[in-house]
């Protein structure tokens, strides 16, 4: 296997950048739209040999580093007796919606067996992968930011109402999702995933003081109880959250393009990192791409490991050969930069 | 006149920490919705008459220090050409768009005299007012972001295609709007408006890099241009271009509440700043409430001066008494903070 992916979140230096993208499975390839148009998406997740056909397309196109499992962030709170929807273009649904203490009932203890299929497709993913696979679940904070308000919001007024209305019942809920997110990831574990990212794609909507109170700790227990693979922190508008990052022990940090990973890396020292170019600079020229790329990549190397992505998930709108001509680029340029 | 903003403004230490809020004039107060009952939003800003009244009602009800223009940021694009629209509930609407250089023919020069209702609003009010009136624009970047995408959107997928595919148009459409900005705000600072926010609350959707690139300098030739009346800079998102804001030359840098002030502080010494409550605090108990609100002042007391705001606009489901409330521990904390 490939592992030069999985050297770098080890936190050791590698030959070259290697690199991965979220949502690097997604619509805007006309191998996954093929596929899409006979299943919805929720099918799509929940059938291990469609799940595992998908994580495995932009492997072979792309030629990435590392696969992520074809999944969403929201199926295990069906394990906990909530309702999901995916609506094309609209985003997701989740319901009933938990906006207060009393509400928690509606909660239960997560039935681990009725996610079998996402082991399923991980059993059947390391056997066909020549590169390592990553197995996710989003932080506590983010998932309880989808259980409140049924969906994604502008301003996500009701978590806050909650968080800073009903503040102990907000705990409840947060070591509820901790200990079902926990064990959601350790069945990961145990199915054969080589590397772990949790996705905190709504913990910058909180300031350093709430995140410390509100989000870190359920985070920090995770983490902790996930020894036996590497585990990648993805967190999304948390530039001014990152002398809070540090004492995670998360053996990667993976952040978006709104702080120099430069920045990032002189204020976490010795620490690996994951990202952080714009998904969008892939809609704009190939000059303009490369130029930010190898910024990042020249940046990069001041981190203890560097681990090449986005900052967000793959653009709709993305050319799949640009996409790949990024890749190939990325891995050149990198290569030729530990040379100099 | 009350003149403890302006000299916070100016960089001197005051007495107590003054406070305003963005959008302090709005839905979330009885005495708005009567007005707007009877007429619609963009009426209410064209009639000077009303425009006053309603910049007139936080003054009184809730003792801020200083008042900002009832406006919107959108109405300078009318007297280029463009259309705006503001549908309840669903944000606001611009159009045609531009999203390419070839479009740009669809812009005509500022006619100035077509904003006279604003003109007029400013010089009803500064017989008026007992406290300093703020004027405001947007940013050319976030002004652009409007005339590409016609509203808000989640990612600004047409302003970056835009940016990174065409980015020599694009920077003819930023010198258009900077132009157009300025001389807008000249006017305002003309008709009596005691000091000027710039509003670039889509700056943090761009890296530091593309900041550097796209916004920044446009910024800075607007605030150079300026000298006669004190510039607060507001920027959304931005925790990550902290060191991108040091050479802007305002005279104040509002934040948002995704950064603790004391680390912005330490980032930007001896700067003016102003902020960074989560606006949604005011959601929950009066005690989560006033401890936020300690720490920001105590933590603001490291800023060479610090004015009190949140970190976004009142939210409108804000309670007018707690809003009260928090002007007034304000005001008596850091007081007493000062004598300590």
């Amino acid at each position: 296997m490939k592992d030069t992916f999985l050297k770098a979140c080890q936190g050791f230096k590698t030959d070259y950048t290697p690199v991965w993208f979220m949502r690097q499975a997604g619509r805007y390839m006309k191998e996954y739209q093929k596929i899409r148009q006979k299943y919805d998406f929720l099918t799509m997740c929940k059938t291990p040999e469609i799940a595992a056909e998908v994580t495995l397309q932009p492997i072979k196109i792309l030629g990435v580093d590392a696969a992520i499992l074809f999944s969403d962030i929201l199926v295990p709170l069906e394990a906990v007796g909530l309702k999901i929807e995916f609506i094309e273009d609209k985003g997701p649904k989740v319901y009933p919606n938990i906006r207060d203490e009393e509400n928690l009932n509606l909660l239960k203890n997560i039935e681990i067996d009725s996610l079998d299929y996402v082991f399923k497709t991980i059993k059947i993913l390391t056997k066909e992968l020549e590169v390592p696979l990553i197995g996710f679940a989003a932080s506590p904070f983010t998932l309880a930011t989808y259980v409140i308000e049924g969906g994604t919001t502008k301003d996500f007024v009701n978590t806050k109402r909650f968080m800073f209305a009903q503040s102990e019942g907000f705990h409840k809920l947060m070591d509820f999702l901790t200990d079902a997110t926990l064990n959601y990831l350790q069945e990961q574990v145990k199915a054969g995933v080589h590397a772990l990212q949790i996705f905190d794609t709504w913990a910058g909507i909180l300031s350093p003081f709430d995140y410390e109170v509100f989000c870190k700790p359920y985070v920090k227990r995770i983490i902790n109880k996930l020894k036996s693979v590497p585990v990648i922190y993805f967190s999304s508008n948390t530039a001014g959250h990152l002398n809070h990052l540090k004492d995670l022990d998360a053996d990667v940090l993976s952040i978006d393009w709104r702080i120099d990973i430069r920045d990032a890396s002189l204020a976490l020292k010795d620490q690996s990192l994951q990202g952080n170019l714009d998904p969008l600079t892939l809609l704009g020229t190939e000059e303009e791409l490369f130029k930010r790329t190898e910024k990042i990549l020249i940046d990069g190397m001041n981190a203890k490991s560097h681990i090449f992505n986005l900052g967000h998930g793959v653009n709709i709108n993305t050319s799949v050969d640009k996409l790949k001509k990024l890749v190939d680029f990325i891995h050149e340029f990198s290569h030729k930069l530990r040379r100099i």
